[in-house]
Parts: C-alpha cells; sequence; structure tokens
C-alpha cells in the first residue's frame, strides 16, 4: 500500500463559463465536483496504475463529507476514473482501491474554484483559505499515521498547510516515516519545505520556483544539489517542458519528453509523483521510475480533464522519454 | 403569517478578493455562506420586520442540506441577522421565525458565487443552473403549497424556475391563492411572468428591463398600465433611484427616495416585496405601503452587505419618502 498525506485537502470544483469578465453575471454552464488537494490527484493517478493506496490528511464540514462521498465513488456526479482509455485502444487496468483514512475535522473542508473560459481554456483560481485545525486533531492524526505507516511501502507528504497546522509539521512526519524505514517523500514549497528537508526525507520534488525559493539559485544543477546538501537525499526537480532533473545517491539524470506538448499543466506536478512512487515500490531503476514520471506528467498536460492524464498518451510516451545521464560531479 | 415562495432557492457565496484578474490564482479572505434565492430573501427582510414567515419551494444534496441549517439559524457560521442596529440606535424588534416547509428533492441545491472586490466592492456573479426538479417532486410541492396557503395572508412568489418546471407554473400557483382569497403578489420575469399574468396575481412588482421585456415599452406609465392590462391587479414597477410607480384599483402613486444613495442595489427589489406585503397584512394604505418599499431598498443599497438592510437608515428614510398621486388616466 502506498500511502498519501494530504493535511490541505479541498473540494476542487470546475466552473465552464463562455468568458469570466470582471464585474458581470454569469451563467455557469457544466459543474464538476471532485477531491482535490494534492495527495487526493497522486492517489487517484495511483489508483490508475493498479496500485492499492491509502489516503490520510484531514476532511470535516459538509464539503468534507461530500469530498468522501467522492472519494468512495457513491456520488451519483462522480467523475469518470482518471486515465480513460481512448477508443480503440487496449482497456486500462482496473482501478485499484482508495482506502480513506481521512481524519474528521469540526472545521469545514475548502472548496477551490476554477473557472474555465469555455472557447480558450484559459482558467481562473478562487482557492478559499483552509480550515483551522486545532492540537487535538493534529494529536488525532499523529496516532492514525504511525498506524498506516505500519502497512504502507511508500509515504507521499504533499501540498500545503491548512491554518493551525505549526510549519515543522512536516519534519514531524518526515521522522517516523524514516524511523520505521518507510520511504518519504515530501513536496511541498516554502518554509515548510525548509523545515521538512531538514528531517531528511528520502525524495523532494520541487519545480524551478521551489527550488529557487530555497536555495536562492535559478542554476538547475547547482540548486539542486544545494537542496541534497539541505538534507534530502534525492532531488527530483521539475523543470515543465524540459522534464526532470533527479540528483539522488545512485547518479545524475535529466528525464525529457520526446516533444514540447501544449496543454493544461494542472496536476503534472502530482502525475509526477505517483510516477515516482509507484516506480520505486515495483523496484524499478531510476531511469524507468523517472521515464514513468515525465510520460505521466506529460499526458496529464495533454489530457482535456486538468489534472486527469491520457492514459493511450501515456503509453505511447514511455518508451519515448529521453533519458541522459550525468558523470557524477564534486 | 406570510408565505413565500422559491423555486429555485440557492446557497450564496460571498468571497472577498483583492482583485479579480482573469487566467491568475486567487486567495480568497473572508467567506460568507447564506440561504438564497429571492423568496428567502424577502423571508429575512420580513422575519426583521417582526412577522411570521414561512418559506416553500426546494431544497436538496449538501448544499440544500447547509441552506436548510444556516436557515435554521444552526450553523456555526450563520451571518448576523439582518437590520442589525447602529451602534447608539434603538434595538430592533425581535426578528420572528422563519419556518422552513422546503420540499426536498434528489437533486442538488445550486450554488451562487458573488465575487467581490476588497477595494471597490465591485462584484463578479458566478451562478451555477439549478438542479432538475421531477415531476413527482412537482406534484409533492403543489400539496404542500395548497397546505400552506389554508394559513397564509398573503403569499409571494419569487424568482426563477429551476430546469423541470414547466414554464406556466407560477399560473398554477397563482389561481389556487386567487381561490383560497389569499393576496398573491408575483415577482419572476421572461415567459413565466408573462404566463403568470394571465392568472391574475394581486400584484407584480417587475422592474423597468422586465416591464420593457414584458410590454415592449420603456415608458414607466404606458408600460405600467399595459401590465395591468395584461391581467395583473396592481403593479408596482421598479425605477431603481427613482423609487417606484405604483398602478393600482385604487390609484396611481409614485414613491421616491428623498435623495439618490450610491450603494449595492442587490436584494433591494426583495426588500421592497417585504415592505409591500408587510404593510398589506398590516392593512396600511397604499402611501404607507410604498414609503415602506422604498424606504427599505434604499436602507438595503445602504447596508455594507448586499441584501441586508441597513436599520437605521430605514427608519430615518420612512418619514421621508416623497409619496406623489397622479390623476386617475383613461
Amino acid at each position: 500500500m502506498i500511502l498519501t498525506v494530504t493535511l490541505n485537502t479541498a473540494l476542487d470544483l470546475t466552473y465552464d463559463v463562455p468568458k469570466l469578465v470582471p464585474h458581470t453575471s454569469h451563467r455557469v454552464g457544466d459543474i464538476s465536483e471532485r477531491p482535490g488537494g494534492k495527495g487526493l490527484n497522486v492517489a487517484r493517478v495511483l489508483s490508475a496504475l493498479g496500485h492499492e493506496t491509502t489516503v490520510t490528511g484531514f476532511a470535516g464540514g459538509s464539503t468534507g463529507a461530500v469530498l468522501r462521498e467522492l472519494l468512495a465513488g457513491t456520488s451519483p456526479d462522480g467523475s469518470a476514473p482518471t486515465g480513460t482509455p481512448a477508443p480503440g485502444t487496449a482497456p486500462a487496468p482496473s482501478p485499484a482501491p482508495i482506502t480513506d483514512a481521512l481524519v474528521t475535522i469540526a472545521g469545514n473542508t475548502r472548496r477551490t474554484i476554477a473557472v474555465v473560459d469555455r472557447a480558450t481554456g484559459d482558467t481562473t483560481q478562487l482557492n478559499e483559505p483552509g480550515p483551522l485545525v486545532t492540537a487535538d486533531e493534529w494529536t488525532a492524526f499523529l496516532g492514525r499515521y504511525e498506524e498506516l505507516l505500519a502497512g504502507a511501502d511508500a509515504v507521499a507528504l504533499c501540498g500545503s498547510l491548512p491554518p493551525g497546522i505549526h510549519v515543522g509539521a512536516y519534519a514531524e512526519l518526515v521522522r517516523p516515516a524514516r524511523a520505521a524505514g518507510v520511504p518519504v517523500l515530501l513536496d511541498t514549497s516554502g518554509e515548510p519545505l525548509r523545515r521538512g528537508i531538514a528531517a531528511r526525507p528520502d525524495l523532494i520534488k520541487p519545480n524551478a520556483d521551489e527550488l529557487a525559493q530555497l536555495t536562492g539559485s535559478r542554476d538547475p544543477l547547482r540548486a539542486t544539489r544545494d537542496a541534497r546538501r539541505r538534507g534530502a537525499h534525492g532531488v527530483i526537480a521539475s523543470l515543465g517542458p524540459d522534464g526532470v532533473l533527479a540528483v539522488t545517491p545512485d547518479g545524475i539524470w535529466q528525464a525529457r519528453p520526446p516533444a514540447k506538448v501544449l496543454g493544461n499543466p494542472t496536476g503534472a506536478g502530482d502525475s509526477a509523483v505517483a510516477g515516482l512512487l509507484s516506480g520505486l515500490v515495483e523496484g524499478l531503476g531510476w531511469p524507468d521510475r523517472l521515464r514513468r514520471a515525465v510520460a505521466l506528467s506529460t499526458a496529464t498536460v495533454l489530457a482535456p480533464t486538468a489534472g486527469d492524464f491520457d492514459r493511450a498518451a501515456y503509453e505511447e510516451l514511455l518508451p519515448r522519454v529521453v533519458i541522459e545521464e550525468h558523470a557524477p560531479a564534486a
């Protein structure tokens, strides 16, 4: 089982409008609702790849209840599973179950609203603040987390911290995973990333902006090496259309998509995390894990629905990802 | 008891953002949630004026459940009652109870989102489509409505029709009210208004645009008389900053606020409906009903929260509304 942690889950709404014009009134066409927050997105991709996944973190209030119904696939407007094959292609593997181990809180899970202009696909994002998490709720979560670690092959710690959670929270979650020998990937930004790295996670997956914020450098190789010196055993820097740069104890690789693609990059980073973790628990070597991460994130950019991935594109891209090994440097 | 009917209720969300910029991401500051749809707004003002009110119409799904919790005042984030007095003024009368007689449906009550720019107060509106109402749900509603009419002193039929409800629905609701001798006010627009008028409601309250759409004329007096000929016994045309023009079986009056005011006109029409109906059931004559309608709608424009009314402004404006009686014309 792969465990994903999402402390700041969200009910993600997508509104279709002809064109967003400030200070006017809009009739929304189609609405879609789905469970959101980075760790839930990672879990959805892992499930589509056939990996049993457990999600934990917090959910509460009426929006939290809707999120959990959608996660259980019981809601009448649950969207189609991700990775739906294109007509005429081989059937996808059955999605593996996602187990809901979220901790119930008194506060209301936040909503995010993506307002999508119909003609252009341009998106305007409105993100509610997260609910306040109390000290007792955090303690309840820590107990649940340690229990779940006992059965986990790997764990991903994903996204922002809701109000009430101390900024060193990810360090507090990295340590028991390391102590239990469960490989731990940290995907966050800012001060929570800086503090979390000091607890020596196995992997971090920053993008170029997050790396620059952490290290002060915009040179990918230099910044990635600096991030390793700060405590991360392996750093997988996601460089958007240039793929990923991996600086690991076993070597340095760059993995690139075979061609530039146009589309919506929302969720591409979460798909990369799913690629890395699934490859890790399957015992693949670094080049194959990186190939999977790049093919999945590129297939996510290509999918018509934000955060979904195009399975046919994924399978077509996988053997064509370009892997380059760098000489290990001083 | 005054009955208000809202077939297309809504959970109204207000999002505070620094400034809405299309195709960028926004962190929402304050969020407020409240029960919405015109008849629920009318009921809130009636309650603040001390009138017992019953609301019916439809509510369903998770958003419908939140709407009903807020209506019952049991939700922890329920907003303050409308008409809160300014510091140092006389206390407001206790709000009268609002009885929830909404009919539960399978569909999800729609949300509306008002995105308010913090500095300017400019509002961008996003309105979800209403839920599909089935034939069985409509039949259940008709039964509930006829029961409620038996105890009603007046009834207001308010707002748009959700999907699944036939365009002649308001005519079907006007007739039993007329048959039961319960004064009925219809506040809607377009084809539902045109069809509803033919069933001879006691009052309609169109604004200038709705009147022009109905009659083809932008001349207020001419359009208002035309609307009467189509079947409405009395027509109260709301003319924004010019107040209201009332063409009734008892005479013709214009009622104007004492001065122009600046503010947010959202909900001003609903406050006018509450003024008209409360005056009717209290046995006031037309000039006093119109005075109340104009003072309430002006005090709604002046209130900092959209749809709320400023009680101190209301009490100060009430004796200063300018009433002018027109000579009855041919």
